[in-house]
């Protein structure tokens, strides 16, 4: 029997009407008891639509205020928020939304030309909700914990995206076993740049209402902008990926953040060991952390206090969580399983996928990692081929078959290539049925046609083969040896 | 589904091996990584007597570090731990053991002179499981939390005692409801000297192990050691009931404690207003609370920022928790109905029990209390005919029940009297069927032998009738205008 909680942005009204519960476009604000009005407000509106228990809505939006609220809103009729990478080619989009099996799709009003290339049964703006009459239901005044509430995609090793499920209970669980790792505070404020489309920046709104925390929500990276909030806007937390903690670094010449800022959460992929070392000599308190969005977030985590001793590693699986290697060699890298109340229950209408990733209440991560004799986690190797530019995910078999579709490709191989700014971006390595009518500019045109730029391969090389093994598959490291 | 998490020990033994666990004694002290093994020890020689996946357990002694220590065996062991109360009298304890199908009983030392006088199939000092062989089972590397874990007795109204049977979810879930009420800070250390064989007293040790949180163990109450620890132990948290906290504030004089201590956590019955007041004027940080055994510790609580403005209220319910006035008046006082992931699911093979206690979810409290109208609860009443004397719950028809099995007593009624030192005593009214053979002392020497010490009538009266209204029911205002 699932566990059911009160409303927790209601309960947040409820218990600290008059705390700040979002600091948005620099000098604006809500506080829970406006929120949770905004919220109501909202939801009513959507209901006018048909929007009710069940209802699969998309959100298309960049951070803002209009997004939170939304999300809010659709909890309180019982909704499922499919939230969409801003990202993605219409292509992509459109598979999700199909995949997904919305009824709906919002948009920000910034976006609205996307809305018109996407194919939904309802589309909405907005702005255009905004003009909604307000339909009289009953909001959802508990959340059972079981329930679905969100669906976030993420590819597979196959290339083909699939939607991870996350219920009010993997939110919450989540934001419990970060608070029991990083402690909670009064003055805690989370400072939310990441975009609220992926889990590791969604997850900082849940963490408001659970804690009654205020968040400040930025639009977009912009060093400066950020910079500038750290040191003068009482940030106690802030989440970032490798690239933005590069760029901040740079910033901070001779002067170090306030005292009050507790915690950088590292996320989304490996760490260079300089920047660590030079996080950790101008006294920022980097925590690295591996998480994926199955898990909701973060699942394992590298106080700062550990940071030096343990440069590298990515921590200990937070309180409610665990983690094992499953090691076929006796080398002691393996890959990693993790379990928790936190781990998505499965995937949306994919039992093929479930079946995958799923053993015995374990998830199979993909990835590959292995524990030191004090049992801190080194990840080895992210899915294998996963490559990870600016915080986004890239799978090279998603990008390779894309490619494939073009006439005149006999085969391709895509893998990553170190990057000063972006940390990895792809690259492709072709070879063509016969030697005319393709070149680089033409592939990086396809690509962009149906993915999000960040997957188009930066370089493309024409080759004669591709190195393969006996049983024929792709030796992708031996591309990169020809890099 | 019920969810799993890592064991809380074994988890926090990992993650803060070197961090204190227990300060007991004075000056002695456990690390995680040590009060960790001591447990695995322990559940073996426990094994080694047969206690297996749920085996009832019954634990009787005083606050100690053996308590602890077995207290986390028996959770390795999957088995259930009944908490008895050690100011009951033999015949109260029988009841409790052959009610709770106890299996084994365990007592500290100090305490084995019970272990003679009482049935049970097994029975063991501390002493003498520690001299037992260790046998090799496997012990609980998970904690499943819809699993039972202990039972602790609580009488009601209709004067026999209930096992409240707490699942290690209902555990877990209060010591997360209080974090999130009360922050968590890697500072905080907590002060037990309520006994652990009630909830309120037993949850810090639950705290502990899901915070990883240093324990300051005391064994009893003794004002003067109380409050030197306050002021030279580091102690940030501290849960007390309302004699307690009279007799620390009276040692309180022209000087304060240490800014550390953050929370005085006030439960177990009534507050007077002068002393609260007191409190805040030597800037003693008390939150009010409200709980029974049945939520697992205190389930509504009011902060210290609140504390003035709503002098004598008990606060608001925790994040996780729920809370409505049954009110069959217009007057707003009613019914507590509470509901939440902390509140038991029921009462330990004791079906009429729950369906009295149980109403669509929401558990019954039987006491009275209103909400104003900024929704703060103010509880006027605890269980009707409650007594609370000295943090202690007394049912008069508990001791009526005694008292009327005196061959010369044809009916008695008792009642509270207010008291300066224990807040409430409990005092009889009898009707003795001839005027002879029966003083007050013979009463109390025959309570005596059946109750406990706490529950003897301070003061009997004998009287030629008991005031009852027109359908017989005992008016017990009535003699409270007696008094």
């Amino acid at each position: 029997m699932s566990e059911v909680i009160p409303h927790w942005l209601t309960k947040q009204a409820d218990l600290k009407p008059d705390q700040l519960a979002l600091e948005y476009n620099e000098k604006e604000s809500l506080t829970f008891q406006e929120l949770y009005q905004a919220s109501q407000t909202v939801a009513r509106q959507l209901a006018s639509l048909g929007v009710a228990k069940g209802s699969h809505v998309a959100l298309l939006s960049q951070n803002d205020v209009h997004m939170v609220i939304t999300i809010h809103a659709l909890s309180y009729l019982g909704a499922v928020v499919v939230l969409l990478n801003t990202r993605l080619s219409s292509y992509e989009l459109q598979f999700q939304i199909d995949d997904a099996k919305v009824n709906l799709l919002v948009t920000s009003d910034q976006l609205s030309y996307e809305k018109e290339k996407l194919e939904v049964a309802q589309k909405k703006t907005i702005s255009e909700l905004q003009q909604l009459p307000e339909k009289e239901v009953a909001l959802q005044k508990e959340l059972t914990l079981s329930d679905p509430f969100t669906i976030i995609y993420t590819s597979g090793t196959t290339g083909f995206p699939k939607g991870v499920v996350h219920t009010y209970g993997n939110h919450w669980w989540s934001a419990i076993g970060s608070a029991l790792n990083l402690g909670l505070s009064p003055q805690d404020k989370w400072l939310a740049v990441l975009p609220l489309f992926h889990v590791s920046g969604l997850s900082i709104l849940f963490k408001s209402v659970i804690y009654g925390m205020p968040v400040y929500l930025m639009e977009s990276f912009e060093p400066e902008k950020v910079h500038d909030a750290l040191m003068n806007n009482d940030i106690t937390m802030i989440s970032v990926v490798t690239v933005m903690l590069q760029r901040l670094l740079e910033k901070l010449d001779n002067e170090s953040y306030p005292e009050k800022l507790r915690c950088v959460l590292l996320g989304g992929g490996p760490a260079p060991k300089p920047m660590l070392e030079q996080a950790q000599k101008k006294g920022v308190p980097v925590f690295q952390s591996y998480g994926l969005t199955e898990t909701s977030s973060q699942i394992v985590t590298l106080s700062s206090q550990d940071a030096l001793r343990k440069i590298g590693s990515a921590g200990k699986p937070l309180v409610p969580a665990q983690l094992q290697i499953d090691t076929p060699s006796s080398q002691g890298v393996g890959e990693i399983y993790v379990k928790g109340p936190m781990v998505t229950k499965g995937y949306f209408n994919n039992p093929d996928a479930d079946k995958k990733a799923f053993q015995a209440g374990w998830l199979k991560t993909g990835d590959l990692g292995y524990l030191d004799e004090e049992g801190f986690l080194y990840v080895v190797d992210r899915r294998h081929d996963l490559i990870i530019s600016g915080g986004e995910n890239i799978y090279p078999s998603e990008i390779e078959s894309v490619i494939t579709e073009l006439t005149n490709v006999q085969e391709v191989g895509v893998i990553d290539k170190p990057d000063d700014k972006w940390g990895e971006i792809p690259v492709a390595f072709i070879v063509k049925e016969d030697q005319n009518a393709l070149d680089e500019e033409a592939v990086q045109t396809y690509v962009r046609g149906r993915l999000a730029s960040y997957k188009v391969p930066k370089e493309v090389y024409f080759v004669e083969e591709l190195p393969r093994n006996a049983s024929n598959k792709l030796m992708r490291y031996k591309l990169k040896e020809w890099l």
